[in-house]
């Protein structure tokens, strides 16, 4: 497949490629110390904290559930709103991990509002940036803000999995303390690696657990460069260079991502179809299927000119597709995947 | 540094770094799935076993996190004999876990034998098959024996991150219930990929728990060619390539790979350095430092060389040093390196 349309894994950042290439470094050497401590201080940047950024090897998911078990401890209550399959996966980690979650269900589509999260008596928040299920983009600051002001001393968590690199983030000012997120979306490498970014007050307030997932002897061995575990240095040496390549030119690679989204809205409506979301993410256009035609048809339409789309997930299986141009796609690219996506939509829509 | 002689990561295989540089999969799609079951398969085979092999993103410590903690429930007695760095921290994650451990210490460098681990009354007993921290290799079927003899009910678990695709494994020949290995030591590929295997006893013994490491999750998703969190699945299709490679001629390669270790004990012993295990596993030599020589003298000879080696952990630190020869080497460059070793050693012990 040519276009790789979903909303990660995505097209990969030639400069990953080309850091993927190079010989093995063995991570506990001084070239292998020095890029480790580079990739910490790019994501720091990136994430916008004073504090710290660890580097795990896994999915996005472990850095979730390692940014849930090492800020709360079993019985504290945390309250979880639910508006997508990722913070369902939220709440599933603050179950399994033994807290006394709070569930506010949402439509998925739909974000809470400042209304919805200003409830007294939780030791913590957790809240999906970007939810890549619906496409709707969740407003960190505010929500963060009503939380504290009944909660002063509480902490909150975030997923930017879909929104590092791809929406303004920075911990501090958005009032967020701990934020997870992954390497295989808008930082444009393959996946492998988890980030927990942790602001000083979540440094402040860690109560590590689990062995592999223990925050505190990760954090005093990559202080010195290195990691508790054997870390997949190749891909860290990838998102050094990716980030390199994107942060010193940061404001235009989000307008970019935000018009290429845009794109993909407007070819949608003039199609006549739905978007999921009501605030969107420029992550992700999500739309609902015209009546009477199944995904699969859509999938089908789009791999017939060799690009791969996601469909939903959750109560939105079957319901909605979603296309997305986080990978590496520069602004012809975008244009030649709005002209595929219409004429996908040819083959299913016969024009009137 | 053109010569990485540490006992992983290790110099990669060309069809490792071929695989890498191909454009990114999705890992929901059919050709992602396909090269996932491949990889499972060719796993299975190597790890010598009739049950599954569950590919994790992570290091090995998460699949020996992963073994420890989906096969014991807290309160569990285990038995772990301690031997090296790998078989310490096999006994820390089992505490961790809240297993009852009993914990057996033998010297570095040494193994346990059958007598040692034939006691009545443990539901488990874990054990490091090749001891990379001494270069040790344990009888892992006269131990299961053993302990089984007393215990006909118990799983034997074990660590063989450096024994995969270096010495003969077979799990249920071995009598050992589940195996744990990763991607950077005998597979010659980046890390970032830690594997359990389990063996059909150990996967009607299941006792899940974690959220990330739910091995029951991982089993529904992997026997679809999926897996329950998003994967690594570059490493995948790097670890896939490797061993359809070396798999159909596996015999050839393990001869290579023990007789390019004996190379280097035997330059070694001739330079009239003492070894430091007493039963040699083929994955590393480890020989103790010359009485008043530092590490770094040794490690600085073998860097002016463009080579680097590894060190002591543990209580052997300042005390050995570890070459190895288990990445990508044919039988020229290992008498290469056997060259590199005698010279490096002119260095530092100047002939008498």
């Amino acid at each position: 497949m040519d276009w790789l349309l979903t909303p990660g894994p995505v097209r990969l950042h030639p400069k990953a490629l080309e850091a993927l290439a190079r010989p093995q470094l063995h991570h506990r050497t001084e070239p292998a110390r020095a890029l480790f401590l580079r990739a910490r201080t790019l994501l720091k940047e990136a994430f916008g904290t004073q504090g710290e950024v660890l580097i795990l090897t896994g999915s996005g998911t472990l850095a979730m559930e390692a940014l849930v078990k090492n800020l709360f401890a079993p019985g504290e209550r945390v309250l979880v709103p639910v508006y997508g399959k990722f913070s369902e996966r939220f709440y599933e980690i603050a179950l399994e991990a033994g807290l006394d979650v709070h569930r506010l269900d949402f439509p998925y589509g739909r974000v809470p509002g400042p209304e919805d999260v200003a409830r007294k008596g939780y030791r913590g928040l957790l809240l999906v940036h970007s939810e890549t299920s619906t496409g709707a983009l969740a407003d960190l600051p505010a929500l963060a803000r009503a939380f504290k002001a009944e909660n002063p001393e509480g902490l909150v968590g975030a997923d930017m999995v879909t929104s590092l690199l791809l929406k303004e983030v920075a911990l501090e000012a958005f009032g967020v303390d701990a934020a997870a997120s992954g390497s295989q979306k808008g930082l444009m490498c393959p996946p492998g690696l988890g980030f927990v970014a942790l602001a000083p007050r979540a440094l402040a307030a860690l109560r590590p657990r689990g062995y592999y997932l223990d925050l505190s002897r990760e954090l005093r061995a990559q202080r010195e460069g290195e990691s508790a575990w054997t870390p997949a240095i190749n891909l860290v040496g990838a998102v050094a260079a990716v980030l390199e390549e994107v942060l010193p030119r940061l404001e235009a690679h989000l307008e970019l991502k935000a018009w290429q989204n845009e794109l993909l809205y407007g070819v949608g409506e003039a199609l006549g179809l739905r978007p999921v979301p009501e605030v969107r993410s420029p992550a992700v256009a999500a739309f609902y299927l015209p009546e009477g035609v199944a995904y699969g048809a859509v999938k089908e339409a789009f791999a017939r000119r060799k690009a791969v789309i996601a469909g939903g997930q959750g109560p939105l299986k079957g319901r909605i597709f979603r296309l997305s141009l986080m990978g590496h796609y520069d602004r012809y690219e975008a244009l030649g995947v709005a002209a595929l996506f219409r004429e996908a939509f040819s083959d299913i829509l016969p024009a009137s």
